[in-house]
């Protein structure tokens, strides 16, 4: 049994509260956090807090909260046992304080407000300083995922990055489509078939064949066509970058 | 029983052709098409020419063409009888020549080599002249699909478009995610859940209130360190417009 501390009231929190208490192997003894409102919620199901003080002893202390919140809050607590590990994924191990046992446990996904995620296909990006800790981490990580994988933070950090390209870039294409499909009085429910093969099609396909489109083809007409029917100026200068962007990726082969 | 005839050998007239033979209401008596090897693939199914001389009676043609050769090749058809669609998202039906009886046949989707679709999810628009024609193509395309929408082409045109940055757009930033992950050595596997996740979200969330990521939290100091991270002056770019394209999308509520 792995006795966890969570510290932190936000949605990773909750995410990863919820599941941990899903699995017989841990324990959640106990919720840190400074909103009230957003505690009294773990309070039905488990101890909490909001004084550093009273923090109890435990095996892991799991920081979920906001990147810049890390080195302040972290700075701030006195464990006189466990292993201290951070949730993020662009924040250096070494950005929690030299005093603690320090870890990372980053979850590879993007949590939302009430929808659960089937954990167990999430990759979890674990590192420690020393191989104790290492193996305590991967205790935790392999009993909720099916895909733990050590990494240093300078990977972590990388990883993190394509992430934002491959998932908050992505979320904003589906907005500018969404927004020019209100402005033309289309249903954007059209497009969601669509956009699920699109995001099927890579697990079988690499991206860079799976690329279609008037850019990859090179269709200068359809691009000059497309650019006279977008009015608003944000997405003509998408447009434009981002068919450049294509057009440059396949250049070599036209 | 529908008579189809299917003018092309590519891609999108595979996966019509697949469906269309899979359903007992159509039957496609002939299929056109100038590249032997291509037609030579569906000459175990059905007929086959490659002279546009010998296209023989049906209720039905479908122009499975690039968009580029739509009105080249249709000119050049003499058909006597029949309804000509083209499968066109930004092609006018008036491109067709006047001669025949014109509509459009649009399945909002991007087909793949060897990928199978399940069309009866597939948005389906169609158009026609009159209104008899319009219900030959309504019965034709509600056979194999659950959503038949009915659509002028100034309309689809824009359809079009918003697919462009849905699909071709989203997949291209999988492909700028694979590339930088390439360049580090991370596997891109890892970041296909998030990505699974971000395509699903949309179907319960507006594209605006899914968003995440250092942009939408105007995060100036990661944006600072993905930035300093990249290398490649293309990601570069996109990483700064993109960004500030999401910034100012949320500009007035931060």
């Amino acid at each position: 049994m792995i006795n966890v501390v969570i510290l932190g009231t936000g949605n990773v929190a909750k995410h990863l509260f919820d599941v941990f208490m899903a699995h017989e192997g841990i324990k959640v003894v106990q919720v840190y956090g400074r909103n009230h409102k957003a505690l009294s919620s773990f309070g039905k199901h488990t101890k909490t807090t909001s004084e550093t003080s009273r923090i109890i002893p435990a095996d892991i202390y799991i920081l979920a909260i906001s990147d810049g919140a890390i080195a302040e809050i972290s700075s701030r607590l006195d464990l006189k046992e466990g292993l201290l590990a951070h949730t993020s994924g662009s924040i250096s191990m070494k950005s929690l304080p030299k005093k603690n046992r320090r870890g990372v446990f980053y979850p590879l996904q993007t949590f939302t407000v009430g929808r659960t995620v089937d954990f167990k296909e999430i990759p979890i990006c674990i590192e420690a300083e020393n191989d104790s800790d290492h193996a305590l981490l991967e205790q935790l990580a392999s009993t909720i995922s099916g895909k733990v994988v050590p990494m240093d933070s300078k990977q972590r950090r990388s990883l993190h990055l394509a992430a934002v390209m491959a998932n908050n870039f992505t979320n904003h294409m589906y907005y500018l489509s969404n927004e020019f499909c209100g402005q033309k009085n289309i249903p954007f429910d059209l497009l969601h078939p669509l956009i699920k093969e699109t995001s099927n099609k890579i697990e079988d396909l690499a991206p860079y064949d799976a690329q279609t489109g008037p850019a990859r083809r090179n269709d200068k007409k359809t691009l000059k066509k497309h650019l006279a029917q977008l009015k608003n100026k944000n997405h003509k200068e998408l447009y434009s970058v981002l068919s450049k962007s294509i057009r440059k990726t396949y250049g070599k082969k036209l």
